[in-house]
């Protein structure tokens, strides 16, 4: 038997959580590319509405959740948190595992979140399009659903060999209303000039994204989403952690360790930072624990530095833990950690000793998957079955040391357009993806350099 | 702005609603084949546990949901009601419409409602293995799940034109740890017959149900399971019209129509019976609205008749609308309204004027589906599209009316296994399916002879 804890809609967040707030220290500041200074609101306008970039740097530690976006939110929030009775069983562990399940949403992960709220800014500013990139398609699907709410044309360029390979996710957008472009594309200079030295190129998420930083600079209506890395980003999640908070209460309970996988860092972000504001402001501090693929692991194996966002080198510099923006990540299936970078402000708690990370294999992640769905009964995303293994390793750590601990971890989306995976572990044709040293050491030796 | 009425675990219902108890008439016994004589509890026993025979035939108006069933109910249900705002909005329409949404469950369908009970009553009665057909897949994902959730080994025949072209459903059972098998198969002495024939046959649900009916009666250890179509099972989806009748209360409403798809009938009876029982015994009557493919269309086109559930002949007779058991659907993409009858107490509720009928074709269908998309955010399974037609139908006519009823409709499941069909009807490749009225009318004259 599993329980579920279902907060009450009356109790559902007003108030995104903001770290910045509670740092013991701010988070270096984000430098132009070209003058290595600060960069000003100014710099940024042109691909986000003022107050999205407002968030961006606010101290301010509660920022209300416009009316709006609550609404919107009521639609799938609270989101469940289930006790794992059956998981506990089947591992013999005295542990208490609660997780929360974000794949309740209409596009089923976490990327609504900010997708919606992001929506609502732009619609405030009187944007009329917004542009993203995708890969795998999670957070295409998300701001194509925030686009259709809020009456905002919505472009995706996706990266090709996704765009080819995935139809399924794209006729997801289509059906929100989205139009849905192959990246590298004729419709932007950067895709033409890629074609034109490579007509059949493959795609990537950084040609991806310089081509829809392109097309929202040019138009005064169109403005550049992000789903994960930047701070606004990550503190539209915390309402994550901020619910699984109150439900853990309404179960008498208090975690002693919360996990999520990381990529970006935005779901992780979303469940970890209440906990840890929680505990920088005198409260019982859990660890947290961030799990990464070991295919592309920034936190555990990457350089705490400056370096850009994209490949194509256009974003501002931002100080994170990094692999290197040329570093291309293998083709693993947990396309939504398959990212060069970590979220500034994750990388910056890491540094000041906030956060542990581990990595582990594609191959361990999909058993521990496999196990989940067969006690739990939800089939999770391959990005979320980083965080699933990285519960089961700790739940039997307790059994080894008999420690009843309480683990909390995220389940940040379903697997239901990731099923090709599943079918290939079946098949026993899945196997661990391996970056090749000498490309990381390149990569790293080749990140900008940033006078102290 | 949607709203949405969420129950309280506490007042998710105890029972289940059995209409047999307040029809004003007594549905017409269930023959055997053979005998042409009335089936007992002993002819059923190979197939089913003692307890499913026994609600097969109950004429007691509440049966208890065994407590280990609430509990594993537990885990999606109470399942939200939404009041579709946007929608109305949309079609500028003065009603008011509801939808319940069963697509929360972990099989993504009302499905699990059934298999969740089966799989309980197997357990109890010793039965270690189920056996079952599917053919797009969502009843064997529902039984897989229930499977796994009771220690049940669960066998699934899939129409193999299904196991070829949707991998993706097929690795979903097995993530749930069921065995999958292409159907005509070498497993059975049908299937081995059919292979003998036609070694490259495609298979058909005929073929799949009895192929999993031989293995059934075979072993001592295994008993069948069916997703729609029997008393049993319709029971068991009352609670979703259970649930819907509570929280149109709290809504302060009460329907003027109700709406459904109807393929076997169990997620329409589901959402109608309550409703009906409610009028049968001098509540408030609101209009039934069963809405089917019209490449399919047993309720409206069919004959009442006594007819065989299967296309080998296999089955006992019910007295069912029919399109004749050796009519073949044509391959429309709502596989499960793919059957050629109607559940008998579906067809007796029709006989009796308790339900209206009516048929959509598929383009219409996604039209609607996609209207509703963009609007409420959750794409539909294709064999949902046909209820929010038939809730727009009636909206609009509310609209010329001037009338500002309250509609409510069962939106069954999404659609995420399902979107190549939303791929091809974006690409306009999608066309309307129609059936041979000459195959029609064979198949209907070749009906079995019952004397009355």
């Amino acid at each position: 038997m599993q329980t579920k804890y279902l907060l009450d809609e009356s109790r559902m967040p007003k108030f995104w959580y903001n770290i910045q707030a509670d740092l013991p220290a701010p988070a270096p500041a984000v430098l132009h590319p070209g003058t290595l200074q600060p960069v000003g609101p100014d710099d940024l306008a042109p691909l986000f509405p003022m107050e999205l970039i407002g968030q961006e740097v606010s101290t301010e530690r509660e920022i209300e959740i416009p009316q709006p976006v609550r609404d919107v939110y009521r639609a799938w929030r609270p989101a469940p948190l289930y006790r794992a009775h059956r998981l506990e069983r089947a591992l013999g562990t005295p542990a208490k595992i609660f997780y929360k399940y974000e794949g309740v949403s209409p596009a089923g992960s976490h990327k609504p979140n900010t997708a919606v709220a992001q929506a609502f800014y732009n619609q405030k500013a009187g944007v009329k399009r917004l542009v993203t990139e995708t890969g795998a398609g999670q957070w295409g699907t998300a701001l194509s659903y925030a686009g259709a709410l809020f009456g905002l044309q919505v472009e995706i360029f996706q990266v090709r060999v996704s765009y080819d390979q995935k139809p399924y996710r794209r006729a997801v957008m289509e059906t929100y209303g989205a139009r849905c472009v192959a990246s590298p594309s004729r419709e932007t200079a950067f895709g033409r000039s890629v074609l034109e030295k490579t007509p059949d190129h493959p795609g990537s998420l950084g040609i991806a994204i310089s081509e829809a930083v392109e097309l929202a600079v040019q138009r005064e209506d169109t403005k550049y989403a992000l789903g994960s890395v930047l701070n606004h980003v990550l503190l539209h999640q915390t309402i994550i952690g901020l619910e699984a908070m109150e439900q853990l209460q309404m179960a008498d309970e208090w975690p002693d360790v919360v996990v999520g996988c990381t990529g970006g860092g935005s779901n992780f972000a979303g469940i970890a930072f209440p906990f840890i504001g929680h505990g920088l402001r005198g409260g019982a501090k859990p660890r947290i624990v961030a799990v990464e693929p070991a295919a592309c692991p920034s936190l555990t194996r990457g350089k705490y530095a400056y370096d850009f966002g994209d490949t194509g080198r256009m974003t501002p510099l931002t100080k994170m833990h990094t692999l290197g923006s040329q570093f291309t990540p293998p083709g693993f299936h947990a396309g939504g950690l398959r990212y060069h970078g970590m979220a500034p402000l994750v990388s910056h708690c890491r540094q000041l000793g906030l956060l542990e990370a581990v990595a582990y294999n594609q191959v361990e992640c999909f058993e521990a998957g496999v196990l989940f769905a067969r006690n739990e009964g939800i089939v999770p995303a391959p990005e979320a079955n980083h965080a699933v293994k990285g519960a089961i390793v700790e739940a039997l750590r307790c059994k080894r040391e008999g420690r009843a601990e309480t683990i909390l971890f995220n389940l940040c989306g379903h697997g239901h357009f990731d099923m090709s995976a599943y079918q290939k572990y079946f098949a026993g044709e899945l196997t661990d993806e391996h970056y090749d040293e000498k490309e990381l050491a390149m990569a790293l030796a080749g990140l900008p350099s940033v006078p102290a």
